[in-house]
């Protein structure tokens, strides 16, 4: 009984640095007395009011604050969300990483494009095998999901064991693999699961996620049916059981297979290397071999399902694709559904490429990677926990996991429904959020990371919205005479040929300003530029209800 | 039999000058002998790439151009879409305008913000009444859509009637006012119908759109399930049937209306005046009475049920709303679905308002106001048209109509699934598209109406993605010598403040640019600006990927 009631009073601080306000950028530590230890390090995508940012990483301040304490990343799976970030937390922290063998792959692409591969140490686990580690011991449990080689995480603490699930969905049918292991989860629930963190995604939604069974019939029946048509695949390139499907039926129907998109090439490459796909010899052709085959013996299994501008489906449906182009009588499947703000990118696609002919299919030819709620609720009653944390979701589906967990038993109180940053303490006697550390998202824009902030942003914003008008004055050092212009350029603002009138308009508030300022002996420049954007701004608005920006640029003379 | 032989040989000409390869900006012109009836004028909204346009607009050129054969306007329902644009178009041709009451009302509202209702004539027309004009004579008929007093029409013609359903969906039992007229449908198909142009919104989804009596049921429930909470409803401005359905279930559970956003008040201003919204008395206060009633003696009905930006609900949910504050406990109904592009804004402002602590209801709160495939099936039968032309839709959209038209019985080659600015030319005989007419898009930024074209978005799209740079120097007139700069001023690309190193790297490689002009004996301003773009560019995607607006600036100076 002593060593029990000991138990009861070590604390474990589980600290979420990313990932609960919206899909994207997971990333959590849990921290033990010396050591701290670090879930999954994913990009989130950049939101429609982020110009110009390629993606968003998270800021880990508080691990390099604390680099010694900080022992390796565990991650659960090989999707941008969970991996992303590794590469560029990795420059300021030098740690293990440990991973299943697939998003080890996934993982290592990544780290060899940023150079950081000698210097990082990396081991691959395999689902049942537990990992020593500081104070922790973390054993990796077979999920499914929509990439091979997902799993949950079972992190055994002084202070309890958590129960870390992931993205999953539990297929008791998948086409390649075996199911979850729901034994497992019993058997961490039957002997006392401290907490519970929880993929929310579809925490809103009824029922049970359909299992990949069904797409497969789907495939077949397509492929049975349009036997003399071309046909066209998009999917996930890191769905590789989807892809190794697409493989089999082509292979079944007897068609060769052609791969496009740069991180299709790229995911088939390393999974087949390491075995996650098997392709039939003589089956994938490449992209010149096309022209020997009739449209019958083909499929092209390409990117661009969510829209991308610069996917390859897109550039066939807008025809400045390099070697594909779109024909009467093509068959295209879109083997996903749009991600959400992803829907108009899409419906332009499938427009551009019915407009050439093609029939578009996108019923039954996909099913969700993550758990609905009778799925949910199968893992509650098999893990007990004492306490839930909902992960992974927008608010509204932290939200929804909550409410789930409460009908399923769980206290309210028990529950704790995080944002990130926050330092959550769970004890087996008590669990309360006991500090903030920060959680900021940082940008990153070309090559540059963390040099584009909120006024960057802010000034692009403005840009996109109504363009610039650059007042140029030349002003005499001496007796502070103008001497040049102002000369008005404009950028993005309107086309200048046709606006010879506004434009004059433009240069004599510009010149009023100016005189203006040197008539009242103001000699400071920033008032001189205040002066001169205060006029316009007032001016442009009155005659055409635009605010551009104005950039007064001061030349002085010394003549 | 001699007449009827002569009606086959006539020829009528329809020309969509609009609305056929997106939702939006409906605009149809129909041509006989020295007649042109236009039907709808309505706008779009922008795309996302179109950055800093209000709204967009149709190019009427062929209009303007046949000025003297153009008799009118006839407007089928009062959303913009389909009447946006008068206020632009009457600009040119000023043309009476026929509308039923209500979409009378809407327009009225729109020409007064114009200056344009002194100018313009307008006729109020009943449904079941006809207007004879030019050599055609245009019945309104009863339908039924998201807003009261819609139409379809039926345009007689020398060479036969042209069904245009405008938007529509068929209930049997909508809460106010009929359901659609079905007979006088029936009564047209018997006598024979030419051409038919149906609503495609929804031609793709299989089944039969429900009833607004669902809504209404749903608002019940809601009420009475939350007796102590306040509730506010957001919905479309438009809708006024859903109004009045709000207002009457606020009165049945002794609840004040309060009534929130501009569009909102305008709207119900109209619609009460004219009869088509009935307010018990002492039932919407203003927003300043709220204070003296409890909570549970409250209903909001609000705009933003898009989270669009500047509406009232959006504000709430971000707190910049100026009297009104979402508190724990309030329920808020999205009587509304988010239109395709949406759904991410939509979201954000669900998740805004469940984080202070409200209860955000969006199930059966909605139903659709365009018909579904049994409803179009149920008018093909009724209207059994010789020709089909699908409208109203995206390309994805039409292609199901079409298919749809050839299930029911229609030969695919009288079904014409026209693109805007094609002329197609019918008679009994034969149908076929002869020709093209122009059918452009029109951008409206701020009071600009064609001002802004594609060389300013395309720009728009380099600032907002990269920001700018601009380099100034200044060049002795007579001998050619830099004697000012080059100074480098950017926006929208940098922290500058942290990059003062990046600064002067930029700064050389301009400075080496003109030098290099200047050594080279170029002496023309416009070499020297490619060099230094040209230099520029390539050193910044060198350093970091990033592709900037360089815009050099000259200043010659005299001294």
């Amino acid at each position: 009984m002593k060593e029990k009631n000991e138990n009861n009073d070590k604390k474990i601080k589980i600290i979420p640095l990313g990932g609960l306000e919206k899909i994207g950028m997971n990333i959590t530590a849990f921290e033990y007395e010396d050591s701290i230890i670090v879930v999954d390090c994913g990009i989130s995508f950049p939101e429609d009011d982020m110009l110009g940012i390629d993606l968003v990483i998270p800021d880990v301040s508080y691990l390099v604050d604390n680099k010694e304490k900080v022992k390796g990343f565990f991650i659960t799976h090989g999707h941008e969300d969970h991996i992303g970030a590794l590469p560029y937390v990795l420059k300021d922290l030098n740690v293990p990483v440990y991973a299943t063998k697939l998003t080890h792959g996934l993982i290592e692409l990544k780290l060899k494009e940023h150079n950081l591969l000698k210097k990082t140490k990396r081991k691959i686990v395999k689902h049942g095998q537990s990992i020593n580690l500081g104070g922790f011991r973390v054993e990796f449990i077979k999920t499914n999901h929509s990439i091979a080689d997902a799993s949950a995480l079972a992190i055994h603490t002084p202070a309890g064991v958590i129960v870390h699930t992931g993205d999953f969905k539990i297929d008791y049918t998948p086409l390649f693999g075996d199911p979850i292991d729901l034994q497992r989860f019993a058997g961490l629930g039957k002997k006392g699961v401290l907490a519970l963190m929880m993929d929310s995604t579809n925490a809103q939604r009824p029922g049970f996620t359909m299992s990949e069974k069904l797409v497969a019939k789907t495939f077949n029946h397509l492929f049975a049916e349009n036997k003399t048509n071309r046909m066209i695949v998009a999917t996930f390139a890191s769905n590789v059981d989807r892809v190794q499907q697409i493989i089999n039926t082509a292979f079944e129907f007897g068609r060769k297979v052609v791969i496009q998109g740069r991180s299709m090439v790229n995911v088939i490459n390393i999974a087949s290397e390491l075995g996650y796909i098997k392709i039939p010899e003589n089956t994938v052709i490449e992209v010149e071999q096309m022209k020997n085959y009739q449209d019958e013996k083909i499929v092209i299994v390409t990117t661009g399902s969510q829209g991308e501008a610069m996917a390859a489906l897109s550039r066939m449906a807008d025809s400045t694709h390099k070697t594909i182009s779109i024909k009467p009588g093509d068959h295209i499947i879109f083997s996903s559904t749009p991600i959400p703000g992803n829907e108009k990118a899409v419906s332009k696609v499938i427009n551009e490429l019915s407009m050439k002919g093609a029939t578009v299919i996108y019923q039954d030819t996909h099913v969700s990677g993550h758990a609905c709620q009778e799925e949910l609720k199968l893992m509650y009653s098999l893990l007990r926990p004492q306490y839930v944390i909902p992960v992974h979701g927008e608010y509204k589906h932290l939200k929804a996991q909550e409410k789930l967990a409460q009908e399923m038993g769980t206290d309210k109180s028990n529950i704790f429904v995080l944002q990130s940053g926050n330092v959550l303490q769970l004890s087996k006697e008590q669990g309360s959020i006991i500090g903030q550390v920060k959680a900021n998202e940082i940008f990153v824009d070309g090559l540059g990371v963390g040099d584009v902030g909120n006024i960057v942003i802010r000034d692009r914003l403005v840009l996109s919205e109504n363009g610039l008008i650059i007042v140029v004055v030349g002003i005499d050092k001496h007796n502070n005479q103008i001497i040049s212009g102002p000369d008005v350029v404009s950028r993005g603002f309107v086309y200048v040929r046709e606006a010879d009138e506004l434009m004059n308009k433009i240069r004599n508030v510009a010149g009023r300003s100016v005189e203006k300022c040197i008539n009242n002996n103001i000699s400071n420049w920033g008032k001189i530029k205040a002066t001169i954007k205060d006029d316009m701004g007032e001016f442009l608005w009155k005659e055409m209800k635009r605010s551009p920006l104005v950039m007064p640029i001061i030349i002085e003379i010394n003549r």
